[in-house]
């Protein structure tokens, strides 16, 4: 029996993927699409790519607000919420009051503590909240998932720093300290609202860094999960850039080798972690490209050891939209209820 | 029942096209994928797309032989051929005649008159078989792929230029006379051997049209089948240009309004041509883009009035690989085997 | 002697571009760069290519009101004027009026008749102005630009429309009528204010068209000039098109051939236009290509004869920046000044 | 007095950036071009950008021999030698011997030690000149430079990663050891050479690291100069990254502070040291972008402080034809003769 779904913001890049991907999922029929801002415009107008499915083009976006989510209940059994943060807080919230059980995209599930939230998003709507979200990387937080009532889809970033790290510091293959991470993110990270830095013009043929020296967002998010593996608190130099291309991240991660480490006992450490799940552990000599993970719910991760330095380097393909956010949203939501990870979702990424 | 089918070319894009494509399909089974210089390779090298998963990535890809088809008919009842031409039809001939059901993606049965194929590629090896395949466009031919043994699947320009423009011949909203048909492709539709024309320093921030003035051998195929839909011989004018971008086509199309056509009467023809099918009329003043189809089997086409000029500005957009090959392929053998047109297929674009 | 130059409107595109060719240019000096909003911002800022060098990046952008002009003819004697239309004009205007020379890049003075602009812009601000403007096309206004006071530089779409098709309607080897324009342009071309269909992840990837069927304003002046050149009133269809580059502007234009007419007679009459100025002729079967005049002050035509058709395919690619806007508006100074059409203008692109 | 001189490989991208930047140079007269096989060719066929320059386009390239060398030295009096390895030694040897001084763009001269020239690109053709060959870094060898018969112009990789690292370990400011380098290069630096890695379909939408840990061959040069930096031996874990873009190398590096190093000492550092040359250091808050040294032969180079991690981030753009190759050959020569470092070369980037 399918189960009915709703997205709230269903405008943006992390929404516009949802609708795709909810329409080829065998188990989710998608009953509802809202919106703030463009609520009230076809969804046809707002995501092009519909138009001409009749089930699909001429909806309209519907209003979203908080108290109206109890009428919701009785249309959807779940909803994916893709708000800006606090927003989202206050629309899963209500959403949950109501009964419905969410996956939220946003931030604001992701931290388990309200403190290092507060530091890095200012107060939280929903602090009661933050203990009851389970952090929605399947292959890391499998049992937890199971029937979860509010799972927290993981940030594109940490999805692809976290990924080819935690099981080299779970397995102990690396020193937890003195970790770099340097990740390379395709443009829709940045979201689909234009502005002077995502301009065509100042992006192509641009490549750059951002938020450097431990002032990105995501950070927080990353030394927590990294923490959780290493069971020891972990403390990282992230370095997001923006590169030239649409879809995708490539994360190159560095780790002090721990002596007698090999990059096969790296890969070893990494297929056993993800016998289950959608990651992929490339063998020796690959490395993962982007373009080979475009449009699809895997992950691909490839580790290579530097003798010279006693360094190992961890490397991360996923495509952002997809593994990096709203695939790994609907992954959760299939171990959540019970169905196999990649239910319903592409895994063979759209080459070239 | 799943229909057991097989991919000879593998490696291409197109191959990797169907690849995918087939995967998703609930109705089809990937029992064969063969090649020819690459034979013996994992597909998980050749197509990394893949790795990961098991079903898949650890298959080697076969030698396929026409001598050998005889023993392909006890694998499969469908191989999809997208070998360069001349071997293409060596290859059909062979299914064929093992029993094989048969959808081309190359052009050696695209073209009803030998003569006309000879004098663009050749002598055919397989002339007797032209006048049983059937040309794949299935919102022009739908009748005559039901069960067809031979199917035809149109060129991506073909299929971006008859789309706009067959409606309103066969309407006699425009003039048959005078076509100008101005055609951008993304990269991918070059194929997947490196050259130096398609070196990314060279088409990066390159814009330049090719095979200009009536010498691309697509050119017989788009007016033979805006012939049969304006019944009577149709020259067109066809600029071909390389674009930097992977994926798609646009055509703009120009042809001179009869008196009194309007824009909405060319939406109305087309629309009603198209009501069974996946090509999506847009509405008034909306324009297509190749944005919106990426990844998807759709076409989107529209329609503007040069009053002060009388001319018609036919415009359509698809994804070349899907729309334009892989997909149109594979629809064409929905119908053949009497499912919906877009049974499996993506429909949604991967926006953005 | 050097000429002192002042450029106002620096922090757009065009501006930009001014920079970097007057200061590579021997005989001007900048000694002003004035913009409106971002008046007061260091150069360095709003333009980091010009980091680092001690003259530019730590100058001031000054604050332009045309109430001050005649402060400013103590400082320069021209004035490249690079603001939104209308604001164009009247600073245009106030130049002039202080005894300033005046290029000016923006659409105010490049139309003989006030009705066709109030048409398409509204009431122009200085029609009297009109009549006295030189149209700043060096390959086709040479002597009208000798010592002009006022030189409008051509729009970007209009140079690369007129320059292959002036000299055969010039000739009589085209017919005058049916004319069709196909012009595909890089993002650059929409300037540096960001927008949703400029926003990176809809750009790339994305081919579409804009402003079709006779909408868009760079047509009146495409047609006044091909009406000068032709000596009767043309009209033709012109299509633009925005392709994920950022610079540059390929036109593929078509024209019906006169009875007799070769490609070899078109090349002919262009070579015989283009004798002097900084228009380049390609031989037979060679295409222009975008690519190639990257960041040159040189645009390149070619044509071909569809001889089933009928039809001249006249080809030509430019630089919109360069050739399509600045280092035009400073050739055309140049001839103005009675320098070389080249003088201190980069010739050959910057490629790949 | 003008320098007349020789261009051998004219046809690769470093050979046509030295034409663009030769041709551009007010005190040098290109007067040979010569390469190998594309002897015999136009110049206008080979590099487009030059047709239409009457002076440059229908010239043919000379076919180079070492043992012509004597009879160029009538002709020119320094020839930039851009062949591959090995080739580039015999040619340069030969040149010397004929009195003509030597720029050499490959990696034949840049090593001083035969040993390890030979462990990375086999038996050196010319050992006996590599102790009187300068590194072309002319802010880091200017007095050597002073009237050098050879020159060794640095790799783009190298120059990226030595400019920002160089004078913070000449300062003391970071520990030499655990030195992490991670590059993301435009498609350029692999070379005109079509391949199936740079196919544009296999780079777009791609981004991906190669040679990794510590297997680039470009990691001696950068050890063996910031060894000399530092005044001991350092070891660095270098990786290099494909990005879709074409011109431009990014470079962020990873150092450990020294107690008390701040940021801003950093900026001092690298400001006392490129008082002279061509180096930008951006200030506070500032980061380097590929986009803003687009075609100029300055480098940009930026830092921040993780305080938490104790970290540097020092990171740099160049253009990788320009400043990481062409350009800064010139700027070595201008150094050699005399000349200010950037005499005749671009130093605003042509942006967008």
């Amino acid at each position: 029996m399918t189960v009915r779904v709703g997205i709230v913001g269903a405008s943006g890049y992390t929404g516009a993927e949802l609708v795709r991907l909810v329409v080829g999922h065998p188990e989710l029929q998608l009953e509802y699409v809202g919106a703030r801002e463009k609520a009230g415009q076809r969804l046809g107008d707002v995501l092009p790519a519909t138009e001409g499915i009749a089930s699909l083009c001429d909806r309209r976006l519907e209003a979203f607000e908080p108290q109206s989510a109890g009428e919701l209940a009785a249309r959807v059994e779940v909803v994916f919420t893709a708000l800006p943060h606090a927003a989202s807080a206050r629309a899963g919230q209500a959403l949950l009051e109501a009964g419905i059980r969410v996956v939220d995209l946003s931030a604001d599930f992701r931290l388990t503590s309200a403190a290092v939230y507060e530091k890095w998003y200012g107060e939280h709507p929903a602090k009661a909240l933050l203990g009851r979200a389970v952090y929605g990387l399947p292959e890391l937080h499998r049992a937890e998932l199971h029937d979860a009532r509010l799972i927290a889809a993981p940030g594109c970033y940490p999805t692809s720093s976290i990924l080819p790290l935690a099981p080299l510091l779970s397995a102990g293959l690396v020193e937890p300290s003195g970790l770099v991470i340097d990740s390379k993110s395709g443009v829709s990270g940045a979201g689909r609202s234009a502005a002077p830095n995502t301009h065509f013009p100042e992006t192509s043929e641009g490549m750059r860094a951002y938020k450097v020296a431990g002032t990105h967002r995501h950070l927080p998010e990353i030394e927590q999960e990294l923490s959780r593996a290493a069971k020891l608190p972990v403390t990282v130099v992230f370095t997001p850039h923006l590169a030239p291309f649409s879809r995708g991240i490539l994360t190159t991660a560095y780790a002090r080798a721990m002596r007698g480490t090999t990059a096969e006992q790296c890969r070893e450490a990494a297929r056993e972690q993800y016998r289950e799940g959608l990651v992929t552990v490339l063998g020796e000599g690959r490395v993962p490209d982007t373009l080979w993970v475009r449009g699809s719910a895997r992950a691909h991760v490839a580790y290579a050891l530097d003798e010279r330095a006693g360094v190992v380097v961890a490397m991360c393909a996923i495509d952002n939209l997809a593994k990096g956010a709203s695939a790994q949203a609907i992954q959760a939501l299939n171990v959540c209820l019970g169905h196999p990870d990649g239910l319903g979702l592409p895994q063979v990424g759209a080459f070239p």
